[in-house]
């Protein structure tokens, strides 16, 4: 699918949003690719992100799925709207390991007060990529709420 | 329900487990509460778990109600038990703001192989609790495979 | 919780509504009982609606929960308004057999656009009840929209 | 992504199993396509499985998606297991209207005791496919317990 975003200049006002969310600096992901309604978020698999077995924890692969479906309902959107999740599902197909996690999330259908995304999550090592998860996301388009903007 | 763990030692394991998820620590989470069947996160709300309009990221709150729900089922297995995530699904009901959030996760059917869990995560400003999120989760129990116990 | 209705005539508007859906008549599905937020749909088990093991498939114990859900949000709202689910999860606790069903429905949170919803489902067979089924639900409040109202 | 299925004879297993659930039958649905992996299941769109506004109900939705994940992952099994659903989220994309529907499932990860699907459901209305419905899935292979094969 092809979308056409409602502000030309999305891939900016995506990424000084992603650069306010602190927990993405604190988990070490990064924004890595900014396209109309598709998002891509890399984190390096290092300890402090892990869980009690050392793969990493399905939250931290939960929070990258999540921005990364939050971000591709916001570059379509226009300049005034902020984005809320209003719900996701993750399933955890394989033990989060290697060298960096990749989450890529898509919008599925995008409506006016709703839009709906998915994203895959991968865990690369070397060349290898294995799918780790598959979450689906309900995220809401608000406009002129006091503090939820960009 | 009242459940009876198989195993009496079950705070310890758990406490013993919770302190391997390095994910904890770096969110600032901490292990309040281990009933059998039960279990309380606490997370102070500070800066660092953030989403870009300043409240909790969802991604955070997902990661402390994952945790309760997989030690809510931990806690009722036996020694040489492991456990995984399968799945979860998360609604979000308010932005995560305030003191700090307690995810209060408990199991709602034991099964040999699967256990169904549900969180309710609150956010506690001053005396007010304000419910912020309702996860419902699948845990697989794991047995004698290389790297998953604990 | 308790919720005030915006509508004091919502039962029938209510019972009015779940008339119209045909699929609760084929299924053999009686709407039990009627409160402001809380729905009960009661199914009697015929062979007409099981799987192949002869259990009651998942799609009608989801249909129910889903009416419930759907009517326990719709029971709040003002007379003006519809409904539309946006999402349900649904985990399936044990197999669905006995005498009949009953889903029970109850708001969670109401919000303006969403409101988000919970289902249990039980079987009854003579005295004992049991657990079958768990859904959480994001409802949808439509205004406005051609063919949506009821 | 491609599979190859335990049982040779797999189609005329999952064929057979299908006609065992009554609920398909009771809403009209039919078995269209059968592969490895992926199943592919027809519902005329008639009165007797709407909801209020007339628009096919989520229950009758969400009950083919599933079949179709459920045989999806059946398809890959050997001849002595049997499935069950341990969850399915679901979200409602457009209202089902039109001249039949058609779910597409297809397994995402196939485990030993649990395999991932997915479904999407379309409307289909003369030449137009619409996409009005999106299911993540888990099923669970089952072995030698009473009743639950085929």
């Amino acid at each position: 699918m092809t979308f056409t975003p409602a502000d030309p200049d999305f891939e900016s006002r995506v990424r000084a949003s992603f650069e306010k969310q602190k927990l993405m600096a604190t988990l070490g992901a990064e924004l890595a690719r900014v396209e109309p309604g598709a998002i891509e978020i890399r984190l390096p698999i290092r300890d402090h992100i892990s869980q009690q077995h050392g793969f990493v924890h399905a939250g931290a692969i939960a929070s990258i799925a999540d921005s990364a479906c939050g971000y591709a309902a916001f570059s379509l959107m226009g300049a005034d709207s902020g984005v809320l999740a209003v719900e996701f599902k993750i399933n955890l197909l394989a033990p989060g390991a290697g060298d960096h996690l990749i989450a890529r999330g898509r919008v599925v259908r995008a409506g006016r007060t709703l839009t709906i995304c998915q994203a895959d999550v991968f865990a690369v090592a070397g060349e290898r990529e294995t799918a780790v998860a598959l979450m689906t996301a309900t995220i809401m388009n608000v406009k002129g709420r006091a503090g939820v903007t960009g």
